[in-house]
């Protein structure tokens, strides 16, 4: 028996059952259908995206609030020259450097100024040279300083320091060098032009650092220190699930609801996280002075706790995996060591949860030496009790590498 | 006693002590000689970076011939219009769109043109619209609508699938439009321009991708292909290792070799190339057919074979805390179960070295069906024997998952 019902705006057809449920019919989903289905999903995640962290809105914001300023200054200007001139290195100055943090910004200004200017120097002198040299060694003279210079700039960009951190400014340095030593102009035509083209750039640039600074900064430094902090949290709370769960699941059914499992999975964010750690710590030391972070903040020392932290996340993985194993410990060892167990997990998280206090507040705080000293205490007494059980004993490095 | 000796260049002061054994005396290390003594490093560093991947130089050679290419050509061209010109598009073109493999490379054209084209578009329809509605309202529509698409595109930048894909795309797009809606020119010129720049742009990315494709090609696909199964032998290195050492340490010295550190610490690897495996899973895609990889080659899946190679490294590193830990097994357990467990570790790494032939290869050995039979029948041996000994079946979980 089917019969049709009409909502607010949708049709819906239900089918009831002899036993008196209904089944809802999904019409057959046709390649429109599926196609704006998915638009929803992605609008819909889009639109999540930008809730979950407003800033990213603000930024983009400020983004297209930049490049108004640019466009309308270049677009009123009565003087205009047009795409091609020099209004369109200001505008690319913009699209190009503008990043989502301070110090990411601030980093590409100074490469972009330093690789300029370097291949400039470099360029007008080589261009110099090739136009003193007559038509037959100029091109060779020209070709054969791109050919140097180009591939000793890539081949810069593979070495790990340089790609850290002059990765865009060796591109730059590429770029500025080729189209200015390839230029027609004569040389002293090359510094009105360089001229023209750096106060354009200065202008970009200026807008930037402005917008960027001043209208609800995004400091890459504080992303990294919350980013500590939240990891930090998630790792002990992961610890503590683990652990609980392996001791309550007495039932043993391996059943994990999905709040606890998104608990336990908060170590899966230490885990990840390398990547993100690596770059901001490498933006952050650009940045002035700001908040409570100074200019000389010891931002290398965030990659050392990071490092740290992933090491007790590979222990939670490994831990959490006895979680979902075939072989369970027998029910009394379980039941003989669970109270010891989950004290060293109990104190080691709250150590941990105290640590991530202390590195907020950056302050250290008495209670963490009494914590440390409980979970020292902990830690021996369940030594002891597996050297009592010496069969057992191995299974303590399991749980001890977890505190 | 001090004596001077004097090498091919280089001076060394010597103490003889009454022992008959001498010292060189080092001079106290001023700031030019350290400056000296980092550039030698970063020099012999870049060297070694080099000797060991001959490819890298390989493609900056190839970077240096591209842009000698076309700065030639533009260099020698009789109807030059020097920088800022059309010239300039060509040279940019290959500088930002040459990548290290071919995916990469092709991924930018693409990424680039389409870009380009949908930016071309909307913006001389929007300069059309401003131009048609006088002085007043012009500069108000030329704004509004760079504010709304360069915030928009912004914003789509954040979208992961869109991140990974069309990052590059997003900003070309941002700098188009504005570009092309700012500049001054009636919309009849704004074609002839766009005809020109896109004949530049055309001519680079030709150049690019013949030589990217035809001399001495990097595939992504490729290097996906071998860091896959290069990872899983030094898994597979890892795990005989740190089982062999956690067993032979008979004299619980707790002394590992550097030689066998390394072999150790191949797992590190696995953990640290999630991102290397991520982005050129995205560049392989977009490679022609290529050896005996098609154009539809699975490469999704290797990325699953990575998470799965993850786990398996995070296993690893929580048995080899093992090996350094305080509190190990007793003496008589440890013996009693060291054929058996190292029967499993010896087991599943031949598992782990026959796939990774197998992968190699792209070609399933009858011998893999054979290995892994053994592998079951050896961890089915050690569950038993962990049965039997009921206090320490616990310890299965940790050994069992290195498998």
């Amino acid at each position: 028996m089917s019969n049709m019902k009409e909502g607010p705006g949708t049709i819906e057809w239900r089918r009831r059952e002899a036993n008196g449920s209904s089944e809802t019919l999904t019409p057959e989903s046709g390649p429109i259908r599926r196609a704006c289905l998915r638009a929803c999903s992605f609008v819909n995640k889009a639109w999540e995206l930008g809730a979950d962290d407003p800033r990213k809105v603000v930024h983009c914001l400020k983004v297209g609030v930049a490049l108004t300023i640019v466009s309308l200054f270049y677009y009123m200007r009565p003087l205009y020259d047009g795409v091609g001139g020099t209004s369109m290195w200001a505008i690319m100055t913009v699209v190009v450097i503008f990043e989502y943090t301070v110090g990411a910004t601030i980093c590409k200004c100074l490469n972009r100024a330093t690789g300029t200017f370097l291949a400039g120097f470099l360029a007008v002198g080589v261009h110099w040279i090739a136009s003193q040299s007559g038509e037959r060694f100029g091109p060779i003279i020209v070709g054969v300083s791109v050919f140097i210079l180009a591939s000793a700039a890539t081949f810069s960009r593979f070495i790990p320091v340089i790609k850290a951190r002059f990765d865009y400014g060796a591109m730059i340095f590429i770029l500025t060098f080729s189209l200015v030593s390839v230029s027609g102009y004569r040389v002293e035509k090359l510094f009105d032009m360089a001229y023209q083209r750096l106060s354009t750039i200065v202008i970009g640039v200026c807008i930037c650092i402005i917008i960027t600074t001043l209208v609800c900064p995004i400091w890459a430094g504080e992303e990294l220190h919350r980013l500590i902090v939240r990891n930090m949290d998630k790792l002990a709370n992961s610890l503590d699930c683990c652990v609980g769960q392996f001791f309550n699941d007495s039932e043993g059914t391996n059943h994990i609801d999905k709040e606890v499992e998104k608990k336990l999975g908060g170590y899966k964010c230490v885990l990840n996280s390398k990547a993100a750690e690596d770059s901001m710590a490498g933006f952050a030391r650009w940045e002035p002075a700001h908040g409570c972070f100074t200019f000389k903040h010891p931002w290398k020392q965030y990659l050392k706790i990071g490092a740290s932290m992933r090491g007790c996340a590979y222990c939670i993985e490994a831990l959490s995996t006895c979680l979902i194993s075939e072989n369970q410990a027998p029910e009394f060892i379980k039941k003989h060591l669970s109270d010891l167990c989950s004290r060293v997990s109990a104190t080691a998280s709250s150590v941990i949860r105290e640590l991530a206090i202390n590195i907020e507040t950056m302050r250290k705080s008495t209670k963490l030496d009494f914590l440390i000293g409980e979970m020292n205490t902990a830690v021996e007494e369940l030594q002891n009790e597996l050297k009592s059980l010496p069969a057992i004993s191995h299974c303590a490095t399991g749980t001890k590498t977890g505190a």
